[in-house]
């Protein structure tokens, strides 16, 4: 199969998530690059919203349409949340179409309604391997829903402590996002004047869509329900997300129990990785590249383990995690085209 | 009185706290600006280390020295943790010594021990006069701790709520710092290069030596013991805490009668203010002011009270802050001096 | 005439020069602050717009009108370009008006007509005390036309040097920008993702409508017609500009003439200050500052005069010179309520 | 050849140079990694130097000698400029080596001296296989000297145009650089509290010491003397060059002249490429990539010649020239293991 080429269009081809699948696309062997898409930029070229990506320049951006997204291997939707379900709905079952928002990651109807409102449009292969059993439905699969970035970011970092049974399943995450996590938003507080040398928060009190998400990996996890309280804050850099999760540890736990679970649960990921003890992950270390860091400390004296890990939003996050569905999806080895160290400094 | 000038000394005016302490002083009506001191800079002028500075260009780095210090009716101590006690004791009792550093903020001789090690110097009126009774021991003093920025941001946010019992005595303390927060410290994590684009951890698990001082501040709000889980990440900007403060909060407790308690706090206060509901504070609006600004939020899904709160760490969380001590110790309005609005964008 | 109170209204106060007036304004003793205008936002309260103004959160932003601005002694107006014109000839004569927009800034309307194309709406005294002339303009003016952040920028760095005959009149200025200099305007290339790690230049070969006023000031300076090639660029910061500017240097000149020139025109102003030998300016040691720092240099081998100058965009290259010129226009001390030492660091 | 792998040493493992040559090899599909060294970190493990190299964490640093760098197909040297000349001296001749260092890119003596000062080393074949006849003697050379970051993106900038005749030989370059341009150097300016939310020049005045190589090169491609005034100025980000290189052109010559000699130079070129009328290049657009992208105009009324030219300091400006160089010098396809878009947003 390593010498066969697949043929892939990107539905929102203007935006962040699309330019961060089609700069990995660019360097992966087995993609030709076919239909790229948008909605209101239809008619630009690709130079006007994506100029880094300068040997696509002249593409034109096409209508978001079944007909335009037909006769590829691969559909890559990056869309605004509540557009993909009626799309997927219309394209070829044998289509591998993979999804990077949120209409199909809820497999809890009521959590839907409660954070997204209407109908639930059902769920589909979540696209996080790294979670137990998750791999293998990926695998093959042709609907694939991409995690988000913040739940990447949070699930990773705290679902083997759950599983193993050494914190109880009362989870705090606090996480720093860089700006693109927001997309390509023309909204004032998304300015350069306002978000460099500042810092905010946004969705404080289980606000965030993506909590919900969190919860049921989480509580997936733990093996029964699970509360998470998650207050994000906007960083002044373009990517990049650092996660500080933290629950309360159970009697005796020590760092080198914690450290083993981690170990086992990672160790052979190509992706995720737990750095040696003294060692702490920064956004720089993933940035652009397809690996979330992590590291585990446990405080006796406050009684929690806390747990940070660093993921690239654009790239692990979203655009990379897509990429890597993809190569699951089609059988390639899974880091095809996939970097793992990031661009620093 | 408001006619009368005080002569001020600056010592370790080559760091960041002592460059903001100038920064200061120079829109003062009621001070003039004596001795500056250093300690590997002397003979150096200002303009060497403090560019911004620049009507001050010419005055030349003395050692730091209680010769020098001496016939000054004020003395700022911006030193390195530990050089405050033995230079402090042989200065004049009725100079008024407003010291920086670490030496004489705690109160706790066991606290001192696990964290700074060595004897415990004892600890001095705790420049926080927003803090329930600290106002009144700090008019006339004559040493004054000025708190540290982590615990300005962290105490503000979580004390209202413990005094008036609305949660549970279990802090958890996640917050970001721009890099001044580390001082002038030739590091290679704290170059451009390394922190531009990038949030990293550090100090995690209980580890940062400001964790006793909150726990101190929360304990005496609570009015019994308090445990603090604290997180503190080092972020892309020069100046500015962001804290997300959060406890378990305490059934039937609503988001009204939170805000009734931090009302009650600060309302009369100059440079504390709750914000209207809805908004949320940025490190942005409080860059170069004296002004901590505050928001709260209720989860009830995961039972938690969430408070985030906004310093300028140079400012409110040092040097502003031992402005104000000034003014209260010398029986100057308090807010003489100091500005409440940040510089934004 | 220090006890008396001026009222004040700000239109435009939605935008980022109608804030940094009003960051000002805030610390005026002698200004009371009146009504606030906008043109979109009008109903929005001024915390919707201006967060870090927060004492002023609760006014009410109006409309911008005759009848609103009218029965204020100032009125500021931060309009986009185009709007000031009509506005002002329906004010009172006696309403000092201060437009810190272009309309008023060029006297030749051929150049008006090229840059900006309508008709030519006349020209103003022009803001900038520190050309010579201009200061006994303004002193007690009705009608005040504040310079552009880049031709302060550029002028006040090249003019001694023309107008002591030191240079050809060719001048070549590279100049790089803070966002918060195009304003609170919703661009794609504006946002914070995009800016942040990035330069770009922009109006790149003369089309920058800056060029016609650097040339107005320089050719006055000169005594002559000098040609400007202007290349503006974005940086990622939110305020502040650095402008290299440079000319063929005459036979014979050296650098102590040079600086000879610079403090002749400089010595006795209280906001333009050439820096020592050796020291060079930063954008930083301006931030916030209605300050411009300048240092020379002669390339022999190259023979150029090389001119470096630094300053805030928003500050004295806009809000601080129109707080400069209020106080210039009612006969206030020129300094009043305006700081010469940036944020830093 | 392509099935072959080729042992690569990296002298100056733990500096930005070294950093991204390594970042490079790890993605190059022909290189095996082998000796790492450094000077003063000697004994280190490469984690505490390039925590984003994690897959070499545990790679140990050793001793910069020749016993060590033997026994390599291919050496870079990342050095402080001084130090590759005695010991490229002492390497076998047969051995690539590479060198990011000055010591061999002048070819006349007297610009040595008067920059650098000592006796001349000798210069290498320039590592800018885009010159016009420099690839021919890259390819399989065993001594490069790779280019210096700013020459890089001057002497494409003005090289075609002075090769046509189009411009007078009179040049002025001013160029923007991001932070690790400097190195990883503990100096106080290069803090991140100091470099962030500033702009600020050095070496103004021809004192930079890449100065002469600007004129060498674009010498070269003049055909006679070229005056070149280079004015460089830090800029708030790690990495990027965004150079202004202008010069006066002649009589008659318009944009479409220029564009068709720098198609003419460029087009078939895979690392340099002519933006589309109307696009101008960013720094974001090529961080991490092998690429220089530039655009030109014409400025009649100022009668200049103004090139914008961007480049990753640390790809394109060293690790990423060096790697090409390797390409050429062992006989593999040039663009090997090297990406041409760059890390945006």
């Amino acid at each position: 199969m390593s010498e066969q080429t697949f043929r892939v269009a990107v539905a929102g081809a203007s935006g962040y998530a699309g330019g961060e699948i089609l700069r990995l696309l660019l360097g992966h062997p087995h993609v030709e690059i076919g239909a790229l898409t948008a909605h209101s930029s239809v008619g630009d070229t690709l130079a006007d919203h994506q100029p880094h990506l300068w040997p696509l320049a002249d593409r034109v951006l096409q209508d978001t349409t079944v007909e335009v997204l037909a006769g590829h291997d691969v559909v890559f939707l990056a869309l605004p949340h509540g557009h993909s379900h009626a799309l997927a709905a219309q394209l070829p079952a044998e289509t591998v179409v993979i999804d990077c928002g949120a209409d199909h990651r809820l497999t809890d109807p009521a959590a839907w309604e409660r954070f997204y409102g209407g109908e639930h449009p059902g769920s589909w292969p979540y696209g996080m391997p790294e979670l137990p059993g998750a791999r293998e439905q990926l695998r093959g699969a042709r609907r694939i829903a991409v995690p988000g970035c913040y739940p990447t970011a949070a699930s990773l970092a705290m679902a083997p402590a759950l599983a193993a049974g050494l914190v109880d399943p009362e989870v705090v995450v606090v996480a720093a996002s860089g700006t693109s996590g927001a997309g390509k938003s023309l909204k004032p507080h998304l300015l350069g004047s306002e978000v460099m040398g500042s810092m905010s928060p946004y969705g404080v009190g289980g606000l965030h869509r993506h909590t919900p998400e969190m919860q049921q990996n989480l509580g997936a996890a733990a093996g029964g329900p699970v509360t998470v309280s998650f207050t994000p804050m906007l960083a002044p850099m373009s990517r990049g997300i650092l996660a500080t999760v933290s629950a309360p540890v159970r009697p005796g736990v020590d760092v080198a129990q914690v450290r083993a679970a981690y170990e086992k649960a990672y160790g052979d990921e190509p992706f995720v990785h737990l750095l040696a003890e003294g060692r702490w992950p920064s956004t720089a270390a993933v940035a652009g590249a397809n690996t979330l860091l992590l590291q585990v400390a446990v405080d006796e004296a406050a009684g929690r383990l806390i747990v940070v890990s660093a993921v690239d939003n654009l790239t692990k996050g979203t655009g990379g995690a897509a990429v890597q569905c993809l190569n699951l999806a089609l059988g390639l080895p899974e880091t095809t085209g996939l970097g793992t160290v990031g661009l620093a400094p």
